[in-house]
């Protein structure tokens, strides 16, 4: 194991919702996972025990709020209200994916706008600070007065198509819907590719019509999307862009949640390879063109840099060398 | 049906937990359920949208926080969350079973005290107003700084007793369980009866090994508690008051959860009739000895008195004489 | 002048950013202007004095919140303060444009979201709700708990173009930059008309290179962004496009700010005719190819709904056929 | 005097409800209490100077809210305003007794919750902490949502009847009315002995006639409650117990306020020995059968504890064998 | 009696500490005081019912926070805690004289601001709107966030000295201490008389030895405070006067306290006649020379005027002729 | 330079208003300012950029609210939300001169109270504590909840004029109008001077015309203000106490705006000698009798003590002998 991390006032809790991440986090930061007893009962109830002494401590509890969504979010809070009330000294919640931030507006009249509402959830339980990644949309850091240290995840992603060669004018990034292109733009920079969009016309008839804006032809392709939920936006896009004479086809998400039978869709796609991040530990099966890059050294990178009182901008840039190399 | 309520800015909606006394309250307050749809996607992302105005509007959302609590809960801040974003003049909660209200004081170190938890995020969503059922603790009411009613069930169940004839002292008002003995209390008081409580030794060999305090042989016995999960507590209770010499067992709970197999234990202990509101509306089987009361008059009759200005005060006193009688 | 409006209790106050456009809404509405002094001191301190009572009654204040924007919001949130101790019923902030909205999110280290800063500000002042026009994010929406009616321009806007004939896929409606595409999307599906954006390749050495994607050579272009400020942006993408083959470029914008010499800049421009809303009542000169398209008669309808507790989801459509045809 | 604690960080200040509990606690904790005056004035008014620094410090205010109740609340919040406005690190108050814990629920139509109010007055007026003793019902905790340490007085007795042998079946633990029922359970654990309660009957004409639930005849009988008061319910609790053929009589109470003529009318009743703790400092006479136990060493551990973020649930058990033993 | 007042939502409610203004402000406003029971236990814990439902209506509750300031302080807290829970639209607090309003600033290292702290009490705790009579400073109404009236009582006293001929040179209005001279020139205007101070040198051998700063030999004087307390302040000042050359001395006053032996002090000063208010209900002797005038139709009109959404401005001014004339 | 300050939690950073001051004030405490860009955009929008990292950190915002009012006010705000996002540990201002003070309380109907508005617009946007120098009126400390240090600028004042042998009784402290004598009764208690007063009668015809009340004749004069704004108020104070027979005027004010013609207005009255601090940096003409002294060393003395928790109170006396003397 790596070197046991020093002081002890600054302590790791992981939720139920992904103990794999919790682990890698806490063996990568060199602490141990605190002890705690969360457990349902028959009438679905979370009762949690903290099961040692928090007083006085720094605490990080880490708890991705994806399916159930519902019941994480309470682990997540009744959590909070405990460690508050046995005199933490402060709260930190480390979320690798935010449940619900894709309802971030009002898209239709008399719509809630349930980030928002997490946001406010959250804080008046008493979480202090708030470490999570790639974030839907960066707008939501502004539904929050506490600090929110939003990590990104095109660098980690950048080095892995630099080192497949994946660069240049014979690249083309693709957002594969409109909403998403400022993702693709980060990821395109990096690579010294172009960019391409897929549209959809709205024609009731035709709705699947999907289209290109952009040039593609010839060119490898790589799709970028910050959430993979049933894998039909990736499957439908990468069938346009190998219509649209594509080569080859990549495909990037930060969080992979392969609902319904996401896996069946994307391995009958034209995509040679997905990358995600382990930020949601999926019970469902996952499709063998797959492949997962940790984003735990990332997270416990900033858990200590927030505990020491450093600067988490280091953890912004995308580095040509990674660090052992 | 009933004549249509006149004023059109008190708006009835219900949420998924329990639409069946939702439709008997709209019923009996005649005032159609207004319309509105909540899904819940593959993630287990709740999305709800409100289908008709509530600009203005005095609204009423039905939901018992039953199992799945978790979900329950979500939906009804969230609801609340699109009401108070859409203009609604004022959001009441209508809560005939309050989730989580056994979660109401620290019973060991480090415990949170999830029941406030709830009240706090049911606040801070935006209710102005809570009408519930029968509280665990009559004390969770100050939980809140808004104004909650809490309506009591103990008169309900009277009425059914003293039609019975099961009054004075040869009957005797029993709780199953050290804490619950004002309720007890309440009810004897109504049918003149003595009362009795069955406390358990805390001997580690013998914890099964409850007692009776108090007088009960050669009487019939009534078992009062609020809620009622998986019926051990009961047909425990009913086993000792049957080898101490009762003669007759009835139970009686404000909230009927019967998780686990209470069915098969119920109908298995000397229990002659267990009643319960239909504060809970469960998918699992009932006994063949449960019966319910409906809540669903004395909840319509709240709503009509809050919007009205009306005092509640009225619907808290038994009436040895029904209304219309 | 239009029927004066009947309600007594509903009143309007303009602040001095832009009493053009409150006038106008004002007319629009039947409701005179409220009677206030707003002077500012030597000391650039701004002192108003509310002539007229407004005990009990609802205002709604009129201010867009640009250039002086520092002065602008504090006269803001002094006249909010005044009319809540001067006992109003509710306030109601009326802001056409609402500036500091482009900074909504942490684009570097250390840096603020004055978008939130501004609609906390707003709230802890006393405002009770919001009322704007096309807000540079939806997500600022939900910078606010107290709701917030953002009205769309690209309606008003579609009728502009589909009376000239501008529609289908001779015409191509054109994002200026990568960010802008949700609104530009919104007035192509209207038109029918295919979709393209002006991209910047990052090389430090040719930033002013911009390039196409899509597809734009022989269409008529319609250029979309919300804040026209220097002119730069549709100077530059219009002469893209023109290299690119366009035959006649249209540009539209929400607000027209106008500052430095924009209006050198678009008159030199290749742009046959700029149109924006009177959202901003600039004191600078003004393009000779820029058109006013007035957004007061949608606000007053807007500020009566409100009032009347009206839905106001019938003043996002597009209609084909406008309300006097 | 006990050694003198190190860390001049930590600060003490008595008010003026309980100075010979505040002094023993500061001789247990070696932490000399600070210099302030706290006089009133003609009017009623209380006038406050701290008369040493608090800058930086974490002060520990010592204060029960006993009578003059409203006083001595007064007294406490002005001396937090004034800690706060100092720029002292934290406040935590130690309330030794809790004054207005009685008024914790809704008991009759528009009642207040005192006990709230006072929490929220408190919090709203700076508080961080609150260390108190046996609040009358636990669920008070949960009217803040700041750290609340509740101690409990039940392992101090419980020593005191331990070492006079008062233990086992011939013992009955009795709680003199049927809400204190858990707080006579706690006792009767440690002793091993069994439960009974004092019920009263509802009769108009036989208000007094109270009647026993249990077995207490043969047996010595100990009475327990959390707060006497005027001394009528150990009174005639213990003449119900002398009818029903009880061969002793003790009684214990965590506060003992011993209001009214207190003194003369437990001096007339069947009671052998009165335990009480030093949480209320009366200015009345004392019953001669009245015996204090002092809480300042508990209280002295508990903010030892707390100040070096130590756990505090060692506190809460009981121990066979005492400390020095 | 006055003609009832026809609205029912209007209620008063008067608690202990003056219910004689209280009963002249509902005599003048035409409207019966409220049912409710207000009793202290002799441990000193206040309870309070109201014993009509105030569900949806708008209480005023009367009450100066005079002598003994902490129980009538939380006397109204706890009403107001009442009337929120039970429902109420709005509670508005009448406080004549509002108590420990001399506090509002920090005089001295570490000193509280308890005027700040009464104003953040009333507020939590849930009151709408603050009415009251002439403020030790107005800058008190600014430690509010709600509306704040606070009337005067200048133009009261003013008609009193026009009827008695006392205007123009030959009179000089003097303030007793340095820091009351605004409420002096503001009664010295209507008047059309100068004005005078007297000042406290501070030499430690002679701090009696007050002065005079102004002309006042041979006229007559009206001394002017807002509290008169022990006196003394009126008494030494009178003296300084008389020897000063002054022929006549008044002297007035918005409350009268009369703390101590204020009666004898007053008696023996060289003052013809004190006038003040009734805001407060002294139970100790007032000098034969003093006179109230009442303040009881002023705050009567007021509360009308508040419910009536009508302004309250022209209760400021000075009306040369009464009403009746 | 001074020596570098030890402790690098402790951060000091200037905006734009008054850099000059900032400078010394880093100067004096050994602290060198602390790296951030803030740039205004042709619309209006302030930017503003920390060049360093402030995680951690106690961060000390110099900025005095002076001309231009609500650029400088905007500024400060925003600064203190990006410290705050940025995860400073307490962000506390430096106000020398604090705008908008004057507006601190509603002198006429409907008035807003604009020094509370700036106040609870502080504290939403996240500052812990307010380092200030001469309120205007001490209450604007009890507009904050927050500790609040207002230092005093008399006894710098006064060590001036006791080096001049400016008094005892041939010197008279002068206040320029009736509100102001605090001040200058705190100067006269340090030269053992006595005191008088400039008062304006109110005639409409002779406005100007204002006297005297008290002895002036024969001495030399100190006018003591805290705002010198346009100078009218000294030039014609001035002009009546030479009528009045003063040998010689001297004044003093803590803030010195100088706005409109003040230098000429100043220069032609008839004073020597005018003392200010640089707590405002005027960008206009300053009169050639007029004379700085620096607040920089008691600022930056009190930042220290902040910083380390000593008190200030030995900030705040008149030390007769200097400390270097």
């Amino acid at each position: 194991m790596t070197q046991r991390y020093a002081d002890k006032q600054l302590k790791l809790f992981s939720l139920t919702s992904n103990t794999e991440i919790a682990e890698k986090i806490a063996e990568a930061a060199g602490i141990p996972l605190g002890k705690l007893s969360s457990k349902q009962f028959s009438d679905g109830e979370i009762m949690i025990n903290i099961e040692e002494s928090v007083r006085g401590d720094d605490i990080f509890i880490i708890q991705s709020t994806s399916y159930p969504v519902n019941d994480h979010l309470w682990e997540l809070l009744i959590m909070v209200d405990a460690c508050k009330r046995a005199s933490a000294h402060s709260v930190n919640v480390v979320i690798p994916y935010f449940g619900y931030s894709r309802q971030d507006r009002i898209a239709a009249a008399r719509e809630p706008i349930t980030a928002k509402l997490v946001a406010n959830m959250l804080v008046k339980a008493g979480v202090d600070r708030v470490l999570t990644l790639d974030l839907h949309a960066s707008q939501v850091q502004g539904f929050f007065d506490i600090p929110v240290d939003n990590l990104l995840t095109i660098p980690l992603f950048a080095k892995s198509y630099v080192d497949k060669g994946l660069i240049g004018e014979n690249v083309v990034v693709v957002s594969p819907k409109n909403s998403g292109i400022k993702r693709a733009r980060s990821l395109a920079e990096i690579l010294y590719s172009p960019l391409a969009i897929i549209d959809y016309s709205m024609d009731d008839s035709e709705r699947e019509e999907g289209y290109i804006i952009g040039e593609v032809a010839g060119k490898k392709a790589i799709l970028v999307d910050d959430i993979l939920n049933t894998g039909k936006t990736f499957a439908e896009a990468a069938k346009i862009l190998e219509r649209g004479g594509v080569t080859e086809i990549y495909a990037v998400a930060s969080h992979g949640l392969f609902a319904g039978g996401a896996a069946d869709i994307l391995e009958a796609a034209p995509i040679k390879e997905i990358i995600i991040t382990d930020s949601v530990c999926s019970n469902v099966r996952i499709p063998k063109n797959a492949h997962y890059i940790s984003a735990s050294e990332l997270i416990a990178d900033a858990i200590i840099r927030i505990h020491e009182k450093q600067p988490l901008s280091p953890l912004f840039a995308y580095h040509a060398e990674n660090k052992e190399g």
